[in-house]
């Protein structure tokens, strides 16, 4: 089982940025979890960061074919991007939407997710563990549906 | 480090009702395999479902001091319930909220929780996992902060 | 054929409460004229009054098997009950939404029923004279369906 | 007891326009239906169906003295004529707005009507069986009245 | 003068509650001070407290005939239970809405209420004092009438 | 300066129609008035009602090239032709709308008017009057344009 | 018949303000057309400008008793003053609410009038025949009414 | 290959009608063009023309086996028409709903179409050639179902 | 303890002013009996009327030093002065806000205060008494803060 | 007559993305099929397909002096992107709005487009024949002006 | 080169005022700063603060002649006062907007203004410095234009 | 003091670009008039143009450590980037929101910043002039913090 993990803009600045909300942990940090977890899921997980909207979408075009399901941290796509929305529905690869913060309890805007109801599940507000918690659902839903 | 499980309404019928929606699997088999994953966090798990919001109210207050925290699944309440997130301030324990299905791909209405911004974190979407998924983030969360 | 009714809160009232609105007619009247229209189309009716929303939501979880479908006049339970709506969602019997009043008339977050579009039909506005259509109307919707 | 039923736009199709929707009886075997219901309750009953708002509104402003209730169906001008309100406004007589169709259940236009509010009651959702209730319904109004 | 206090849920843990938003005052400390206002201006008063809207209905049903007016602190329902509306107004009691904390300070849904338009006048942001200002207004107002 | 008075929907039923709302004056009556301050203003008037939408917008075409100027009390048609509205913007005749009832202090959709922004101006809440006052604003209008 | 007419904020500099929306009659001109129309129907008239909110309220507190009806233009309060609005309430004096220019096709706020619903009419878009048009539609409720 | 033209309310006044919007061609002149385009794809074309909402809706009953599609200007009744709607979706015929102009740019209320989600397609702003695209486009749709 | 009650625009009209509204006391009335709860709580009270939103502003700026609090009647300004809000943000004194009638029974746009938020609590519905009750509470609450 | 034809996000997958709403023409089909078109009306065209909407914008920008019209499938954009809108207006080359899909059918997002009111005209809802319709607009529009 | 600078209600208060949000700076300071900026720009400046609306309207009209362009810190006046705009829209002189706290971070209803559509530009959240921002922004405006 | 300034989409077109909105000059113009105010204000400058979102992100994280603070005209990403608005609060340097046009005067989109609640101020409509103010304010904030 192949996984993607995709970060969305800002994410390359993790551990420094706005501590208080986002932790301390760094962008590898978060990744070593992963490749733990994967390990213990038996999944090989490969990682891309990007700020761009639209090398978000690319990276989802060339997921196809290559990952069997991609957990992604859309961060501030979230909520503006239908051009990722249509990406993910373009090439049918299933994914899960992950946040670090609870996007509930912040501004009004981040409550609306343009990716969610095309999602498999969502997870948020868990720090680094919700990426783990996210690649541990995708990996329930894919062996579920095989 | 004790933890509850709540269900809320209807959930008692769970693998009977709506199967497209919510999946075959009943209530009983989600409490053995949070069971077990709470044997290998090294926690223990109570369970309690009821349809009565005042119940659930209730259940809520009498886990300060009994537990660390809690995950609930709060179904119906999850839009309608002041009540419930009253409850949950007022006692202040930790908890997380999942939901079976994918809410963002339902009806409208189904989007807003009147939980999750004083939630640690939301699960949706992943079927029984999702109880799973939440319980690890609670048990993460609450590792985190002792 | 047998078939439920149901009462939501207040109605123990009636005949007592705001007459000017719900008329004198006691729900032991509209019970007895019940019973005489079931009667007249053959089917036997049984009744359910609670002023708890999940004892409504329990006694629509126990229809199933035993009913073939129900007559509910949902009251206040209309505007805000969630729950009450997936227990017919998981349930899946054929349902009516009576009112005695005609709701349109009233202020306007009367207007919105969680229910309405999930039953197969609604009456409203005919004083007690709403239950007997319903009833007649769900009857004509069970024969339909055999 | 002179009662007249109003069928609005496009009911002259019924029975081949979207019989998914509506059913596969025609204005016709529903006129005769209602004829059966109106000698069971001692009532005469007349019909007339038009494409256009001017002429409904013309057709309720003609009933004035020669009915003494309406039943009307006023399809798509549910949602969109004032005229015809205002036309039941000005001659004042009880009339009842019945559907075939379950308008809770469509577009969201569907879901505000312009006259249920100055109506007697309202009956939707039962197929051709809703003119029943609804003919039934208004003579049960007017002899409660008299 | 005999009078009837409601507490609506989660006010049982009044004290421990939130401090920084209801102060450490407990509902017992509350219906003491509400005892001795009572006696200053010559009324008897009765107390009842639960989390249930169902119970709070019924409540408010059993005090017809038995109390002249009602202090209510409906809490979370003041913004979710049509069900307690339509209660006072079916047993046509007078009644008065108080909050502890002022409720325009709070969350935007806490600035609407089910129950205000319909009762004789509210109280909020006094903390404990909010009640005995709401009995004197009661009892003011129960005066004026006589 | 010759001038046209159109009357909209259920305006043929005045004098009988909801006599508090629109007083006991005929359309007959009216026309009679307005005669005479078409005399005491030196302007020929001529008279239409029609109960069509389609009628009216064709009332307003047949105008132009006739009339100078229109004066229309559009009745329900005020809050739900954009015909009536294209037809007014397409012959470029000027117009005033009036109303006999105090439309602000109705139902609320009455507020909204499809027609004022590209009228003269408007009249209403006069009764009878206002027609008057429109022909005469209409006439002050056209002469102080000429 | 003793009449009040009351020019609202900005109307002192009638003449020099924005012609093209206001024409370039000064309050002196029209004042004096008012006085002619006044002698026609038989009527005094008194004029009052000010541009603070408060002495318009004080202005209508004073009429009562003095005048027997109101002809105000208040301008930009229209939509702004609810202690305008309250004054006219206080009094019970009628008033006529007039503008020179056609406020439907200006900025959308200048839709809302805040005294409209409690006025007897409302005239506008004639420019200063506006004033004209409301004093004589005054006199005729007035007369009507005695 | 039958195709019909609908004409909409008020274009029959094309070529008159502010022409600094819709141009100078008459209806006549975009029929004479549009039979050319019929001839140029091998279909034959009829046109109709009408102020009615209720003709409207019957020129649509009437298309029913006769035309294999139709290509419609519903002009104003494209914002407030559901009858229309109703006709389509009732008779089941491909439609393309046209505009002469940009409908985006103009009043708000002009982007609102009833019908375009159950229309082929939509073509706007183009002036006359906005007929001869629909047509176009209609026809290559009916080519590739066939 | 030294306390200011402030009464806003149309109370000076108070016992005259919609007597089925505000009852028939008069502000003089209310004032006496003021008085007489400031003796009883032992407290000095003064009072200013006034009509004006700049002179209510500087009423407030002007209480600072001299007044320990405010208890404040608003009346039309609750719903539309911000400068009355900031002038107590400015000034830091503890205020309450009160009113006669109940607000929340009346026209919707007096549900809005843009003052209640930063107000100690807010009393209304209780006639005159409102005021006795906002001083009382007014008086406890800065007991309990000394 | 220069033409350029760009293509938005994810428009490179066609044929392959969602082929029960897109069809499965590839990007070079439709393009070799607009080359045809070009050739009829006497145009030459070029192509340009981008993911990123900074591109997107790039090559509207750089499209000024060298091509005398635009025909955009902006995709995704049409309903987020401002940039791209301040482009075509800064650039001021007449443009066509194009989409395969009838987007009035689809989320009620995509309903909203940030280019259509600056547009020439826009077409959708015919799958590829949509550039081809589009194509001969913007050329029948741009002869129109010249 | 003549400049009048304005402050709205509460600006007296300057330097005492929520120094939190304001600053410790009086009005006088503010003052002496802007008389050194306009030396600086060869201009000259005077200063008027009011609690009024009706005063800063009258402040407003009467520098129409004397003034050759406005510095206004409309203060709580930006979001309620219709009138202030029609004063600057009466005299058309060239005005700014500037605010001492960034509006933006605030109240949500501080967001709106009524004025900033119609002023040459507006500065905000520079505390002192935003007088000083905006009274070199307009000397620049006046001196392009001149 | 190193000082960035930031232009977003569509500026490199300046001087070009709507000249009737944006003015003639160029960006190097305003870039060689901003080296001027910064020699005088004692500060470095440099610039920075992209149309992409992704790379103003991008030029947001590296000013961190390198320039004490950020002048941005985000132009339409104003409007739709939370990316952006993310970028500052993550690097958590003061930046000053510019726009050469009057934002409050054009569409009603652009009336919303992602950005200004998290600036330190803004500034708008006073054409190239808006940048050097922004600089100076910056300046201006920086030396009061330091």
């Amino acid at each position: 089982m192949r996984l993607l993990v995709l970060h969305g803009p800002n994410l390359n600045l993790l551990g420094t940025r706005e501590p208080g909300v986002y932790g301390s942990e760094t962008l590898a940090d978060i990744e070593a979890r992963l490749r733990q977890v994967a390990r213990d899921i038996g999944a090989e997980v490969e990682f891309f960061q990007t700020n761009g909207e639209g090398a978000l979408v690319e990276a989802v075009q060339a997921a196809r074919g290559r990952f069997e399901g991609v957990v992604i941290n859309p961060a501030a796509y979230t909520h503006t991007s239908v051009a990722l929305r249509d990406a993910f529905l373009a090439v049918g690869i299933p994914f899960v939407e992950v946040h670090l913060s609870n996007v509930h309890a912040r501004e009004p805007f981040r409550r609306r997710s343009l990716l969610a109801d095309v999602a498999v599940g969502t997870v948020c507000g868990f720090g680094p563990a919700s990426y783990e918690l996210g690649l541990r659902g995708l990996a329930a839903h894919l062996s579920r549906r095989s």
